[in-house]
């Protein structure tokens, strides 16, 4: 298909093609369109785009992994992680710090993965400063989302993908918004995303192991199915992720 | 002082009630009343209390620990969880799961104290569903914040504390709001902290091994020490926790 064709034209393998192609085009799917097909032309526009790179799994320890992009595009760092995740899923939690881990697309679209393997997880990752608090000032945390999944025996998994940004960069990418409109969401109470952004921020950057864009995530085997009584209790209203 | 005399005087230890007054004080002396005084009268209401009760530590692996609060009203659950990862930090990170754990307070003021024991901490907590969809439908989802502790070796730890109500319940307790004004924050964004409040109550609804409102922390050790870096960057704007 046409997506992945100009992907294998910038260097990209088949597979790599199929998976940076996969997410940009579930985004244009789930109409984000900040992450999808404009995000082809913005990865040819790198200047330090290294299409043959892989990311490397540095420490494997009970509870904990360590990996590193080695300048790998984030989309393929986090599509290794989660292949890991899932062909071996820890006892019963652990950390995985990715450091050099960007771009990272919707998180999301990653956390959903983790979740229909059978896991529960907690995503985050950073990018340039674009917030900065809503009083005024420098900016300084990245739009940092938090992405939650959570996996069910009887259904798709709930997964929530919030940007602490009013938009997304991608939107200001894709010409939706403009850069004056990416400020913490929340109006007057937008103290709240700012604080969210600026913890995830410091989250990632006391967690990685060299300063850079990074991801945090937490996978964990599940006690429970509180799923399906959530949807019940909701009655039909739309839950986050949901179609 | 008055009011440790009176939670004494409700059957709690020296010790229990000393640490109940601590963290109501500390409300007080945040401006967040709803997690004030006004909880000692709370605490004399209901029904069950049972100010004897210890918590206990069930299981404890690498990365892995869950506590019960065996009746332990959810303050002193988490006091102890928290003495306990100062006391014994993980080699890398650990997920600590607290099955019966409420009520809980302000979960800024443990995540503070785990980040001033050196390690970075991410804690929720579920409590009674009182957010529903901001479109209308039933009430699914706890206030459910979200607190974030990242400590450094030169200052004070950054903590972000951030319920998903635009007010508290503690709020509403105590009279400075009404009932109608518990719904999700962010205006005519507020869908991001439904999606946010409904996620965290899925998150521990699915680690807790039995029915009932918990909490969830994860604790690590920091690689780095970012915080006086942002601090420099944040150009005297109060960051998140900062009085």
């Amino acid at each position: 298909m046409d997506a992945e064709r100009r992907i294998r034209a910038l260097g990209f393998s088949e597979r790599d093609a199929k998976t940076l192609a996969d997410h940009f085009l579930d985004a244009e799917r789930r109409g984000k369109r900040g992450h999808g097909l404009s995000r082809v032309g913005w990865l040819a526009s790198l200047p330090d785009l290294e299409p043959s790179a892989r990311p490397e799994r540095v420490t494997d320890r009970p509870g904990f992994q360590r990996w590193h992009g080695r300048g790998a595009l984030g989309y393929l760092t986090l599509d290794a992680i989660c292949a890991a995740q899932i062909a071996e899923p820890p006892d019963d939690a652990r950390l995985v710090v990715a450091d050099r881990c960007f771009p990272t697309g919707m998180l999301g679209y990653w956390a959903r993965r983790v979740a229909e393997g059978g896991l529960v997880v907690v995503l985050t990752a950073t990018s340039p400063p674009r917030l900065g608090h809503p009083a005024g000032g420098p900016k300084v945390a990245g739009t940092n989302p938090l992405a939650i999944g959570i996996p069910s025996k009887t259904s798709a998994p709930l997964v929530s993908d919030v940007s602490m940004g009013q938009v997304t960069y991608g939107d200001v990418i894709a010409g939706v918004a403009s850069e004056d409109e990416l400020v913490p969401f929340g109006g007057p109470q937008a103290h709240k995303a700012f604080a969210l952004a600026v913890a995830l921020q410091l989250l990632v950057d006391a967690l990685v192991s060299e300063p850079g864009y990074g991801a945090v995530m937490f996978v964990a085997r599940p006690q429970a199915d509180p799923l399906p009584r959530l949807r019940e209790l909701a009655h039909g209203v739309r839950l986050p992720g949901d179609s």
